[in-house]
């Protein structure tokens, strides 16, 4: 099993990578290969790894030559960020829409030369959705709920989710596509982007710092762990056609909790010390934003692949702590101040 | 009031012209030049008319000079038809969503210039919609149903739709998409289209000719004159950002008939001698692709706009043999035998 995983050294493409590897095996083949793509280097645990191998440069620029190269499955992670296409809008067509059809085009490519449709699993997300003028908003957003881009990002999600089913209609790849929601708690630095202080208000008071909050705690908004969103993607990886259900993206499993209870579990978990380190402080930029966010997300068709939300957001923090413990204690300084 | 009208020799395209000359008019103000830009030479009654001019070739090779030319507005109808964009895939990811994507390109770069954002109107299709294992089809299909495209035209379309969205959110045109129904009764010759005999059991029997009807009487289906699409294309024109409510496609509306009623309507209009040209000869390829078409449409948006289907089928027949009186009058000589 030959697995190619392009956006190899983001986040969840390394946490993709890991669970990979540690597993053995994708739909009961042993692994023999996992290729790395991402226009940065992949982390020294992976790239040492005798499986991997790393590929370091933009995907658009190495999709030629993976027309002459045959992988069993594909996970199609690249991508320019939400932030980065609202602000430089070529660069999220090129980084996205460009590079996922110069994708699709390489594998079917080897089609014509009568190789089997290559499976292919596209990392899409929840920005598909927004509210629009004609159509208010659902409390709940669910695979029948009418795809509304508030946002380039979103935009090109959805175009991309598009082109992935018309390819496999095609039978030019075996592809699915499964949408993520807000991947919390992210690890590193605030990254600017909008949704950045979901992670933010639980990473830096447990590293000792203080944290804005930039909305309003009733704010509710479906969020999950890397290691859901990573099983999630391999469960739609490893779903069969029929299982699968259609051609159309699924909406995997969130949390769908309110800012007040993440700061409640916060407290549960770290204690009122650590959690007296969120300070609310209304960005009017910010909130706007958020308020044409999904408060919540329905996932039948996920559920049906036997995939769950994490239990609770109390579980949530305690992965990421446990995460922490074993990558980077010093993310955990203020746990014990 | 400068227009350009892309797939100007068309059917639609033609007719759109002819109906915006004989307005004079604009969002009230005066037509001073359309110009028509087509793979194929205009007709040459629009051709020799002095405000138009027209221009020959395909839309991508021209999409570099619209950058130095204002318009007023755009109405971009060019479009690889459905049967050739399942036959050539390329041909249809071209003509359809790259020239859509230079076209927008090339009025964006006018805004960056700082020009206003050109109107345009993006003339979609209900090929966006079809049933999907995981949603099955509605009885009608209307602006909130989820759309599921089940050809890389209707793929095609849809990808241009929310191209069109985005580029007006970003402020880079003033954009609306309508989609339109089968237009119905097309002049001219059978054309290989699966969609082909809804025109040609009128217009072969008006005609003197026998028609092949390969799909069951009871099939219903949304269709319309070509005059009732381009009054919808002039009206979603016209409407102001706020009459159009959304940035989301509308459906103009459209006859939800049965064959069967066609076929009764033929004979009310042109006698039973007419409706006996019309010969029942199932084609199971026809007919599976037909089930996965809609079998009405639900337009309440359009209805806001002040739009409204035929009145009766008996009257898309009248209309188009007012037509053929006047442009060619042996297209009827079936009428009169």
């Amino acid at each position: 099993m030959k697995i190619l995983i392009t956006g190899g050294a983001g986040f969840v493409g390394s946490r993709l990578a890991r669970s990979l590897l540690a597993r053995g095996t994708l739909c009961g083949r042993n692994l023999s290969r996992i290729v790395l793509t991402d226009q940065f280097p992949a982390r020294e645990e992976l790239a040492s790894h005798p499986l991997v191998e790393v590929r370091t440069g933009p995907l658009l620029a190495q999709c030629e030559a993976l027309r002459d190269e045959a992988f069993d499955a594909v996970f199609h992670l690249a991508s320019a960020v939400s932030g980065e296409c609202e602000t430089d809008f070529d660069l999220g067509l090129r980084s996205n829409l460009d590079s996922t059809r110069a994708l699709l085009d390489a594998l079917r490519h080897r089609v014509a030369g009568g190789a089997a449709p290559t499976r292919l699993v596209f990392s899409s997300s929840i920005a598909v959705f927004g509210p629009d003028a004609a159509y208010p908003f659902p409390t709940e957003v669910g695979d029948d709920t009418l795809p509304m881009p508030q946002t380039s990002y979103g935009t090109q999600k959805l175009i991309c989710e598009h082109l992935v089913a018309d390819y496999t209609r095609k039978g030019y790849i075996d592809g699915r596509a499964a949408r993520l929601v807000t991947v919390t708690v992210r690890p590193g630095r605030p990254n600017g982007a909008a949704s950045s202080f979901f992670s933010g208000i639980i990473r830096e008071p447990l590293a000792g710092e203080e944290a804005i909050l930039p909305v309003d705690a009733t704010v509710q908004h479906p969020v999950g762990t890397v290691q859901r969103m990573v099983d999630g993607l391999i469960a739609v990886a490893e779903a069969s056609r029929e299982a699968f259900v259609g051609r159309s993206a699924i909406t995997l499993p969130g949390l769908n909790v309110t800012v007040q209870q993440m700061l409640d579990a916060l407290e549960a978990v770290a204690g009122p010390k650590v959690r007296a380190r969120v300070k609310p402080q209304r960005d009017e930029r910010i909130a706007g934003i958020v308020a044409n966010w999904p408060r919540g997300v329905r996932t039948a068709r996920a559920h049906a692949l036997g995939l769950q939300a994490d239990a609770s957001f109390e579980d949530v923090i305690r992965e990421y702590i446990e995460d922490c413990r074993r990558d980077n204690p010093a993310a955990l300084k203020g746990l014990d101040s």
